[in-house]
């Protein structure tokens, strides 16, 4: 059960096949729902007499995957006819979470059987709410149009309601120091000027001052206050759209562009892009279940063991996009959003530009979710594939004159881009998992779109005497200081389920003098060493990565290597560390408490996947990681979850204006001791004689 | 004056063209020595009578490079005629650092007449040496094969003389509590077998337990030490070139490659990078004189300003490496490399591997540097550019449907890379500039190569008891415990000369309910802002990046931007943050304690180029960049330098073994309030029907 990022995002080669084959394909367990599937399980829950109230909308509709135990049988029994016949047995059940008579309720869908049915219904008693649908936020946006007070807000602006435009923000959650409307689901709207003749930036033209209070459930304004009139900034400059920037451009009018050209060349080594289902060479071995392929179920060909398909990563998404704002003003306090609980990360996926978003290379998939009707929606090109060669190299090493031998021996470095765009209002994120051949898995994520802004009175920074909780980033305009948490559940199961969390810490010494070897006293005062330490419970899994060196691996402590080293991966995080700054007792900080520290272990559990909660909208973080983790579990050699936040403090600056220009930040997972040796060592040097030039014609 | 590093890496352009061009060539004021200036140098040096003693033997011979505000005049005083006068007069000098008769001689030569002459000549009175010459190495290396101990020391390993080879290594300095040898230039040698046709990889076989120590200038062995013998390891395993590891090969056959298809057409935007004198229209403007280009002043064309040049980098380089071991035992202790001082970047520069070390598309320069005879000596194909599409955007945005408008615009991001190769040994450190559209300048260190090991009886992790001070990673082989510090120069020179550095602190704050702008208390109760922070003195430019979050800015104090921001850029690390853990007091720290914070920033200053100071090799740490930055001179509204450390601690694993994969580290500096917006707003989208599919042929 989640959010339907998952669905789209990670088992991104099922969605693709599951378009194009019928309903009676054979699913891998781990598949995404199909459209026909999507439809069968709208049918039952509308067939259920268990929820008789109407109008009921769908939230929430996603594969209930089955349990991890028999996932792993069936990928990785199948040595034997047994599990083959296994496969056929696995249970193939959907979750659901629809709204009806001011509930939340929660089915259990069997879909394997040709006609689906529900097993089982729950309500949901606890606090939160599931994600706003897209029809919450469509109907909502046409409420103030024909509210009075609305319209003379804008009416004293000297605007005319037909050109303003508003939009659903969750309000977050401040315990008694907001108002409860009877535990009603509430939401806030702001509202811009809209006005695509101007410009296409609708989020630079804010009416700031005007906040509305919207039940979603009753869909009615129930709460509205127009504190202030502050200057609209101005439609000049702001517009992003190539035919209303220019001339004169400032070029490169880029290329489609590959980032391989010789795809066909590279053999096995990585999962070739082009044709899905060609992947069984692949040196990375997503799963394949009739030719299907899941990230989430990666592994590496461990070429010096003969091939052996050794396993990584069970399953890895984004889980939660916590992004605070820095404002503590009354139109800008509850600016605190959990965007894949609240809004849907893969209902948000972008249809990706073919030549743009992902190079000329790249195959793109579809991807299926459910309307708030229940019916199918297609989403079209939301995920790309392609191998990139970035001119880099995997390895290499010049052996100098000096000995007798000068040679140099270079390897390439060729990747696999997995990459899907998120566009969550003004913000898109790009999310990357790049699967390398030395066994590396990069996780990156990119930001790009559009500032928050808020309109001020200021044209000149010289203007300015108090805080303005941002920078004034044109005339009239501030870009809202603000934070991104990007946080990733990766359930990795480095060689084996049961893994063990290490924190090898790299610590000062001092040189007393006294030699094990029975060497000579050295003058040498200090050095530093690695200081092993097993984490035991999930509070030790706990790691600020800022605070003090270490390697963090991930280990199984069943599997050595033939000289004796544990087999392992380790993390690399890579740029982009920052931590909540926000007080422990602050609301939208209990609600994501976990954002204080870069990396929480727990063990694995099927119901812990969302770091927010299930219900984020309006959570009140008492059931979030960080609370899961409280009860302090074991995670010694145990089948354990790494959970990373990548954190960006974001002050803004003029270039972030209109649109922002591209800022990243990634963490990877690298193998270390799990292999032998180096895995690339068998790669095949490059032709050293191009013979492509490749040009696509054209002229500066 | 400095390592040959920056005659050859950063001046990159115009080493190509001063290749190709007559000694009548007419010099931009930054170009390298060319192999002429080399030849009329080492006459001079050697014709004056200031230094008669013979043998002389050339340990540096670079530019010594005009004052800065004469090349500041030259360069972007250019808009009236008188400028171009000026560049006539601007003098053209070398300095040479020479050793005879067993001392250093700093010589200036002046060049810009036809015959060159020496200006003047210093002995060098401090401690430390230049670095060595190839010359000393490879006297130092055929030393020990007629040296009796060390033969009778071979026989007792079972090994022939003629299967061994010896390298030297600098011997670092410990003060008083290692023989001074009466100040001699004292080196230590350690030894390994040496056998190609058993393997190319000589750092795999170690010849344990053997020191020696050797006097460069007398060229003889002075000490020797043969404490214990090491079972050498084996030789099986360890080789990587392609034809010793395979069949069976894993792939890929990685093809040339190129990493764009479309140089023609991305116009102006980032310099084309075929064809030498190109770059008239590239959005980084790199300073042209007579069709060079010199990256160490580069500008960037700000289009909204009507293609206004702007000034952001003076000169930048790699100014150090040091690597210090952290094994204290007798044969390691010393292991405390300063790569750029000791051995000389410029020099080590490998031959690139033209389609692997670079893509297709790139272009290869030459560069020169002088012997230890004085003469010029050709490095080909040491430096490549290539303008690189790796299949990420620049910006992009899409508009959500629900108000009204439903459209994407996507920039793919081209940027331009420049590399060099430098291999110290057994590592291989490929420095990247790469100067991106956005105005950005980002660089990368990436280390490949192969560890340094050390033998040592145990055959399994079991066997071992006490500190081995590395990782088991093959039989009989530890890989040691160390760190790598790249330090880089960048004289930023942010739209002008006079700089300052901005500490934006990021501080968090109680909500007071104290509303500046009249709105009501909110409930919410934290949040951060930022704190402006100017650096006063060079005390306050020293950051730990870890320590507290900021944003760091380098800021033109006399430039605003319309609305008043000051303009700037910021650092952006990314990466590799790590700092030295040796104690303060122990010798290798003293000599290279400026590794214990990232970032430094002084006043510029000609003299202040090499981190570990000009005389690295057994330097005392008593001029190097912490030394200068005692002063605590003033760095407000100056001319300054920001002095940047990438850093790794390296715990070495199996996988590094017997070639290490890649792994980096890097910077960014960003225009933050430089630009008026994003800069890339006028960037034409690319057309979106690919065309080129690009294939090399051959087949999977």
């Amino acid at each position: 059960m989640g959010h339907p990022v998952v669905a789209v995002a990670i088992v991104f080669v099922s969605a693709a096949i599951a378009m194009a084959a019928s309903s009676q394909y054979s699913h891998h367990p781990l598949d995404p729902l199909t459209a026909t599937e999507i439809t069968a399980i709208r049918a039952a829950v509308l067939a259920s007499p268990l929820v008789p109230a109407r109008p009921l909308f769908f939230h929430y509709v996603g594969l209930d995957e089955p349990d991890k135990p028999d996932v792993l049988s069936y990928a990785y029994g199948a040595a034997d006819a047994a599990a083959t016949s296994s496969q056929m047995t696995l249970p193939r059940r959907a979750f659901v979470i629809a709204r009806a008579g001011g509930q939340s309720h929660e089915f259990t869908v069997d879909i394997a059987a040709d006609n689906a049915s529900v097993l089982s219904h729950a309500v949901h008693r606890g606090p939160g709410f599931p994600m706003f649908t897209d029809e919450d936020q469509i109907a909502a946006m046409a409420l103030p149009y024909t509210y009075p007070p609305f319209v003379e807000s804008v009416r004293r602006r000297g605007l005319d309601v037909g050109e303003v435009g508003c939009g659903v923000l969750s309000r977050g959650w401040f315990g008694a120091e907001q108002p409860a409307y009877g535990g009603a689901r509430v939401v806030k709207m702001k509202c811009v000027v809209v006005d695509y003749n101007a410009t296409a930036n609708i989020y630079a033209r804010p009416v700031e001052g005007v906040v509305m209070v919207v039940d979603l459930d009753r869909m009615a304004i129930i709460g509205y206050r127009d504190r202030a009139v502050f200057t609209v900034p101005k439609a000049e400059g702001t517009d992003y759209r190539a035919d209303k920037v220019g001339p004169p451009f400032t070029g490169p009018a880029a290329p489609p562009g590959v980032v391989t050209n010789g795809i066909d060349q590279i053999g096995g080594k990585v999962s070739r892009a082009h044709g899905a289902g060609s992947a069984d060479e692949s040196f990375w071995h997503e799963q394949q279940g009739k030719k299907t392929r899941i990230i989430s179920l990666a592994s590496v060909n461990d070429t010096d063991a003969g091939g052996l398909k050794r396993r990584v990563l069970y399953r890895g998404f984004v889980s939660e996009i916590f992004v605070p704002y820095m404002d503590p003003e009354e139109e800008w306090y509850f600016h605190t959003f959990t965007d894949a609980g609240e809004y849907g990360l893969g209902a948000l996926a972008s249809q990706l530009q073919r030549g743009a978003d992902c190079p000329a290379n790249a195959v793109y998939m579809d991807g299926y979710y459910a309307g708030s009707d229940g019916k199918p929606v297609k989403a079209e090109d939301v995920i790309c594939l392609f191998e990139r060669y970035a001119g880099d190299v995997a390895w290499r090493h010049t052996n100098g004159i000096g000995l007798g031998g000068l040679f140099s021996e270079v390897r390439p470095d060729v990747t696999l881009v997995v990459r899907m765009v998120v566009t969550v209002g003004n913000y898109d994120y790009t999310l990357d998992s790049e699967f390398k051949t030395v066994g590396s898995i990069k996780i990156m994520v990119s930001l790009s779109g559009i500032l928050e802004m808020k309109a001020i009175n200021y044209t000149h920074v010289d203007q300015i005497r108090e805080d303005t909780h941002g920078t004034l980033i044109t005339e009239n305009t501030i870009g809202v200081y603000h934070d991104h948490f990007v946080t990733y559940h990766l359930d990795l199961d480095i060689d084996g389920t049961r893994n063990s969390f290490i924190k090898n810490n790299i610590v000062p010494k001092r040189n007393t003098g006294v030699r094990a070897t029975g060497g000579a006293p050295t003058p040498r005062r200090s050095y530093w060493t690695v200081l092993y330490e097993v984490a035991e419970t999930e509070a030790e899994g706990q790691v600020n990565i800022n605070s003090a060196p270490a390697d963090l691996l991930f280990v199984n402590p069943s599997k050595k290597t033939k000289i004796g080293n544990e087999v392992g991966y380790r993390l690399i995080p890579t740029g982009a560390t920052a931590m909540s700054l926000l007080a422990d007792d602050d609301y939208p900080e209990r609600r994501a408490s976990y954002t204080k520290k870069q990396v929480w272990v727990t063990p694995y559990n099927k119901s812990e996947k969302w770091a927010s909660g299930l219900y984020a909208e309006q959570s009140t973080g008492d059931d979030n990681l960080a609370a899961w983790s409280k009860r302090n579990r074991s995670i010694k050699d145990e089948d354990i979850v790494l959970w990373y936040t990548v954190g960006l403090h974001h002050v803004p600056y003029q270039e972030d204006f209109p649109v922002m220009p591209t800022i990243s930040g990634a963490l990877e997972v690298r193998p270390s001791n799990f292999f032998e040796r180096n895995p690339l060592i068998r790669t095949k040097p490059p032709e050293n004689s191009p013979n492509c030039s490749c040009s696509i014609g054209g002229s500066a």
